[in-house]
């Protein structure tokens, strides 16, 4: 029985918590740590069977019972709380992204593998039923070569102008998943990326010096072409479509529904409109994420998607960043240096 | 080249006059005769290049010229008209139903039979793309043997109190398509049904005796399960659909509608609605059937659906009818006899 | 925290037990019964944290800190055990059919009554998110009155010829599902059925009495019309689909699929097949039929589907019974007397 | 009734002379004329009903009766037969593109200005039903403002490599197509290219100095952002689609299928691949384009696709090409000087 902690108890920590206690038969959350603790937090973890209560992550990080950590606090405390607790022995799973700053994600990197211990990075919809169906078409060579990788990520709604502020900018914070989706399907490496973008949702946005919809095309090692397509908010909620095109053939997935009742009136006919945000759409992606995080620390294994894997997709989203801004393409091999 | 007269210009009549104009070659229609003929069709008819014009369809069958007929006149002269033309030595097309009584319907064919000319019925639907479809997945042996088979059949609108009263009632009027599809698809006989009905349409329509909305069970000669569903008014448009299921898998067919455009809004996603009716449905069947029939004289070949085709369905519909009044299942021999 | 015995260790009880553990909070199952209790379950008991194992079902209702009980034994057993549970003072979820014989079912009604406990039914597909979405629909008044219920169930492979000789024959082992549906979708009682059955599947089905491909027509109360089409054996899966049509439009439901993913080749465009048995497809459903019969335990209401809505079924199965002995539409009130 | 002259009789002209024939009841086509005129077309010319076969088109122009010709010559030869027939007074139907020099387009503008008579391109994707759809329901105001306008152009097959190297190259040549439908669906004009390409099908089109694979970013004039991506061969057919999306939803259309046939076996659930190839696809848009030109002429009212909707496209691919080339983003205003 491997003992967890969590660290940030904020919306995905508790989805971690909650899915674990569901769904993962060989661990346990023991104990949850949060710099805004309170009463409501303490009821739900004891709700959870959770035993501990912290203010202070770094008691987590002592308790030696524990076996693994996963990271959930604010995007800007990735970096360093992982440092410490590679340092401290824990495997980690870890929110994308690791950080902002490349530097500080190689620190992490050269911290993880001198203490040797495993981690996760998390790319939720990697373990999505429709991605993966894709994945596993284009592995078992029915589409042929990959010739063209399209992904379609559109927001029911944007973030408030307060977090538009601190994400780091759309493509670091929302079309980062996409890029790891990129990378996941095509099973190559972006070399080049471009990006066109404009404030079309909300002038906010851009006054908040952001963009909110933006097409990015991006060159592949493997020849092939990837184009990704994001708007901040889709009237008709959360869309999450991708598509391989191949020397083959092409495979390509639509959105999920709360059911498929299709309705025929006088009106026309009506289906349902897509789940509604992430926690609709990936809820059984959060819990297989784990359980794989889980099973690669008990049977010593790899994880599914490491630390590199969350090195390279914050790499395209500075490249696309400076592309926007110097208005033509940008190659990897740019910001890496 | 063939030389055709048409006998009814009603709706079905022009169809096929339009429809022979455009998109079949080696005919042309050289007469169109009507007891009611006006001012409005003969200009009709003058665009359409058919030099004669006529109140009694006697002229057409005295024409020596004329090649072939099509019997696009009321119900209850079809069998009569056919019975003369197949006398004048005209090849005949006879819209559906030859005949309410089974007895007038064979005198048809021991006519045609002596005369020795093509008579094929309007069974439109087995030139249907989609009903095609299914019956060539069927024959070429996809989903093995069949054990259901399926049609629903439901109009957009019922007709007029007036017609529903001469119409010879919704099973021969309406289900009588269904009848023949069943059969056409199947590739076997009906030889028991049952029917359910009730009039839940309109009640003006119970009041002249018949029903509008119906289940037809059928037993056919090969084992197989026939079952068809229909209703006088379906608020979404004119509902064409249909299946057969086998022993190694199905193949099913859904409506046809004038784009492929899905909207997704903030109310859902929605889709076009079925082509509204039988003539935006059928109208490239109709062509279809036209064809054939020239090919058929032309070639000296068989006709696709022959006079036993045209028998076959009314007594199904006389039997469907006898079941829905005496509450039983009743067979296809009680009705031959 | 609500007390459970489950009595019946086989595939449903362990199914029951799992998404307790997995999907309800305030109940958890203290103990299991099974005459063939053994190592294997033991150590899947234990695993699933469930206390005590017993072969004697009695032991479970001796306990009197148990609340209430899940009756997953084989069907012969459902009613004695009912009736004894009842008067032991327990609620009650019995797995579908309570029985064959109305009598006995009736008596259950009567003890049940008398004892003043809840008593649940498990047809588990009323809470299914397809169908659901269906009733809400008829129930919203967006198609109008109800006109045809057309329930599309058949399975992907035939029972073992052992089962179909006990199992009381496909409509009551099978098709009473769907005769639940029928009246769970219209709102409305079943007055008189008729079938028309064969045996195209198995000939073996045939040998035991039984047949395994049928189409049965219901008569309606509110007037509307059902109908039923079911196979033993679907080569592509498990199909379960419906449609309610009414005087304003339709709403229908396809099948769930393991992905939404869609692979267009030289060959053709190709997706999933339906989700393969119940297990898949409704896994939720069963989750949700028992948090729903723990909450009308909680909080005293009404449980979703009652004693009487297990006694109709079995009535409507009979007279499909007979209606395909006697080649005859029978009456409900035939068999009620 | 309008005379009508063909100046070029292969694929395209003969699939206007039969498109004419079937379905432009008030129009003919008088004459056809062929550098390459044979026995064959001219037989074929008969059959039709065409009158006058020549091999210089100079003959059509100087028939005084001929009111309006059709341009489907070699492209080399769009711009100067245009200006000649201006000049011969005729209404003038040209195939896309007019030409690939801008200079000689602005010359043919000038020309048609100044003997005042009708101009209408041939894209005829802008008839296609489906493209129709999309217009319409932006038009509507349903998805509001458009924001993202994504076009998918994939051929069934790449053409020959001698025809390649004539081309212009894949934007000219087959790109030009979804430029006009950006502007189109968008109602704006395009201001900055950017493309991406590479040899992903077939070397000897590299070779040939072209690719065959490409995605193009493009930026409009109202803000939104289009997106293209193209491939010289998809294994399943001919893949046309397009989607608009805006601030209050979107709007998609997916490919047109021989049927709407789906069989379920035990390999999975299988539909029709789209349509072949744009003979197949675009037979009604053809006609479609022809009758509103003819329209024009007759009412004297503006062409739905004037010379000026053909020379943008041009300017598109232009830029598209040097954006290639120079690997850089590219403003139309950089072509137009």
């Amino acid at each position: 029985m491997i003992k967890l902690g969590i660290i940030g108890a904020g919306r995905i920590g508790k989805v971690h918590a909650e899915s674990i206690n569901k769904y993962v038969v060989d661990a346990e959350v023991k104990s949850i740590a949060d710099p805004f603790m309170n009463e409501e937090i303490s009821k739900w973890a004891e709700n959870m069977g959770i035993k501990n209560t912290y203010k202070d992550y770094k008691e987590i990080l002592n308790d030696t019972e524990i076996d693994a950590v996963l990271v959930c606090s604010s995007t800007d405390t990735h970096s360093q709380i992982s440092i410490e607790a590679a340092r401290a022995g824990k495997h980690i799973f870890c929110e994308k992204p690791i950080d902002h700053d490349v530097e500080k994600i190689k620190e992490v990197l050269r911290e993880v593998e001198k203490a040797g211990v495993k981690y996760q990075v998390g790319f939720n919809r990697r373990f999505d039923h429709n991605f993966r169906a894709i994945k596993e078409t284009v592995q078992s060579g029915k589409i042929g070569a990959p010739h063209i990788i399209k992904v379609t990520s559109r927001d029911p709604e944007a973030p408030p102008i307060d977090y538009v502020r601190v994400s780091g900018g759309m493509f670091l914070d929302m079309t980062i998943h996409d890029f790891d989706m990129i990378r996941f399907l095509s099973g190559s490496e972006v070399e080049e990326v471009y990006a066109m973008g404009n404030v079309l949702v909300d002038p906010a946005i851009g006054e908040a010096g952001d963009i909110d919809t933006a097409i990015v095309t991006l060159k592949l090692a493997n020849g092939a072409l990837g184009v990704i397509d994001n708007s901040r908010q889709a009237a008709y909620g959360y869309d999450q479509r991708a598509e391989v095109f191949g020397s083959k053939g092409s495979v390509a997935v639509t959105n999920d529904t709360g059911s498929r009742a299709v309705i025929s009136t006088q009106e026309g006919v009506a289906a349902e409109k897509p789940l509604h945000f992430f926690l609709e759409r990936y809820m059984q992606a959060y819990a297989e994420e784990i359980k794989e995080f889980i099973a690669a620390v008990v049977n010593d294994t790899e994880v599914p998607v490491n630390a590199l894997d969350g090195l390279k997709p914050v790499l395209i989203g500075l490249a696309a960043k400076k592309s926007i801004q110097e208005g033509r393409p940008v190659k990897i091999s740019e910001i890496e240096m």
